[in-house]
């Protein structure tokens, strides 16, 4: 019996591909260091499980479909906070940032259709773009530039008349970067000039260690062309929680988003109440401190990069992952040598291979993103693990 | 800025988009009787939210991809007990039936690619289909055959190159029936002939009031080509946690499951704990209670209904919903008339237009969807003012 091409054509998320591999490395007694995946070991705030805990409904029932009313009230503020003036009917909560890209894809383009994006990506991005029978088209960044971005002439070569959408992630997943007010204010007026949407992933907002952040969501003359892309996953250490949000001005999309949600009826309620006492209850001062905590990791994390000889990495100033380039032959082997092959003292560190966050054919083959989601004394030892893993890797390329 | 044909061909769902009308009528004052929407009013197994209660992670983080190994040996268990074998690896954790439809739909098929359904089908079919450029291919029922299933011969009618499955829900949405083991077998065989997929949406398994139940988990000759979808909602109550799964032992499609659910990270995690303890600890009796709470609504409805005249009603014997044909002209407009202009002593009766119901144009007509999901008193209540409705509106036919 045949199975569809869209899924056949979906490569595994290189975040979760070695996970077999892990099970065996952890199965053998071995302590991994995670920096392949971007879970948070900071705490949850409390208010979420204690509204949960609270909430006592005989029935568990279904809800609004675009989510309740208390939920988008909490984000519309949070919103506001930022400067951003957004109304309740701009906002639809979702399964995650992952259903918001999905359900946004679906609304602005049919088969064929293209979404521009800067490679390194988000690798998600490929997975809902291949099920949806979209192309991707991209623009290549590199670790020398800090993956900023090209000038807007070669940008604009990526644009045809199918294409729909620039989507990216500011702060930078994979690569840690935070665009510039001018690289945002030239993405804007090329999304203006060719009529096209900005999807902007900005679920790493609170996430910027120096420098100005610019929201996509405070540029007027684009609104209509905004669509935000938002979670409480990171800002809230609740990943598991699942509830993300679109956000936008644009009233044609409005009715189209809100088909979205009703083919899936309603988004888990338990998780929207805690949500909702997150954006409620949660003080400035809880984002603050997580910002200090991980800008502590990246400084970690970077001068443990900066002694390991012919690694090149960028200078990650958002987001809390780091890109960077391996002297190997080739980082999914590497990686798969780390879990299956290597330890130190019965420790090893796994890393998530770069190929899967490009589409580029031969790209990405000796990089890897880490993600710096451990405290401080992990992060210095599982760099240290790493850097003796390549000394002795058979792949290494400075020997 | 160009919206995607898909999503503009998607039509709004019959049991959601009056909603604006029963907003309008609510702010009037007027008390409204849902049977559009099968939203039960019955209670969780407190053993749902106890278990949450309990749970007290310090982050609320990412879980499996494919859902918690004891949620997942939860549904085991529970198809054990229904003498179905299924093995853990079998099992695939979703944000309820309706992701579980959704991930089915985009693994089997390609754009343009054909699926049959049995005309009235669940609505949200229709907009999965659409969302991902799928064709429903539709087999005719009726309420006069009692929604049964016409002969093989019309059946493989449907059937082309570009078919893939044959997708129901057994007991029925929207119309009750439940399929004789007669016509379990024949649809079985058909699959296995035509070498394609049987996606049988069976939530309403323990909701059948009378003969047989047959599940096509149940018929080792088609095990490869049997897709169970399943689902928390109805069976406990639970329509807003939203868990669901699929359910296969065909190997093929267990990778390509496996990248749509990690497309998506994972299942909300509170809800995943809440519907484990679900599965573990909620004793038989309870899901007898509650077939002999609904029985006695179908028979309640049944006789109220047999009251009206020029209502033609088929004999629901499973799910909790039945499909009436209405001696009305249009009976979305009869819908809007019961919300906006009719009420007996400030109330009136909410019900689903059956169009939404049908792709075929012009079918549905005059035909609703009623859910008897409201204790006997407000169903019975709900019928008279139904009936009364029908009298006062313009476009009644026995006038």
């Amino acid at each position: 019996m045949k199975i569809s091409d869209r899924i056949a054509n979906v490569q595994s998320s290189p975040i979760r591909k070695l996970a077999p591999y892990a099970k065996a490395a952890n199965a053998a007694g071995k302590k991994i260091y995670h920096l392949n995946i971007g879970q948070p070991d900071i705490a949850t705030p409390e208010c979420f499980m204690q509204a949960i805990r609270e909430f006592d409904p005989a029935t568990i029932a279904y809800g609004d479909s675009k989510g309740s009313d208390r939920l988008i009230e909490g984000i519309r503020k949070y919103y506001a906070g930022w400067g951003m003036d957004y109304d309740a009917s701009d906002i639809f909560v979702t399964n995650g940032g992952s259903e918001a890209l999905s359900f946004t894809m679906m609304t602005l383009c049919d088969p064929g259709d293209e979404i521009v994006v800067f490679e390194p990506y988000y690798a998600n991005y490929a997975m809902f773009a291949n099920i949806l029978n979209l192309r991707l088209s991209p623009v290549a960044t590199n670790v020398d530039e800090g993956y900023h971005l090209p000038d807007a002439v070669t940008i604009e070569a990526a644009i045809g008349p199918k294409t729909r959408a620039i989507l990216l992630t500011n702060p930078g997943n994979p690569t840690g970067v935070v665009y510039t007010e001018a690289e945002v204010q030239m993405l804007a007026d090329i999304a203006k000039k060719h009529e096209i949407f900005i999807i902007a992933d900005e679920v790493y907002r609170e996430f910027v260690y120096g420098g100005k952040y610019k929201s996509f969501g405070t540029i007027p003359e684009i609104a209509q062309n905004v669509i935000l892309i938002d979670s409480i996953s990171k800002r809230y250490s609740a990943c598991g929680a699942r509830i993300g949000c679109i956000i936008t001005k644009n009233k044609e999309l409005a009715p189209q988003l809100l088909k979205c949600c009703q083919s899936r009826l309603c988004c888990p309620m338990l998780e929207q109440v805690g949500a909702a006492s997150v954006y409620e209850n949660t003080p400035m001062s809880y984002l603050e401190d997580v910002n200090k905590e991980y800008k502590k990791r990246r400084d970690t994390i970077a001068a443990a990069l900066a002694k390991i000889p012919g690694l090149k990495a960028s200078d990650p100033m958002g987001a809390f992952y780091v890109m960077v380039d391996l002297p190997v032959d080739d980082s999914e082997k590497f990686a798969i040598f780390m879990l299956e092959q290597f330890d130190v003292d019965g420790e090893t560190t796994m890393i998530a291979p770069g190929n899967g966050f490009y589409i580029t054919p031969g790209k990405g083959t000796t990089e890897a993103r880490l993600a710096y989601v451990l405290k401080s004394e992990d992060l210095e030892r599982a760099i240290y693990i790493l850097g003796e893993g390549l000394k002795a890797y058979p792949g290494y390329t400075l020997k």
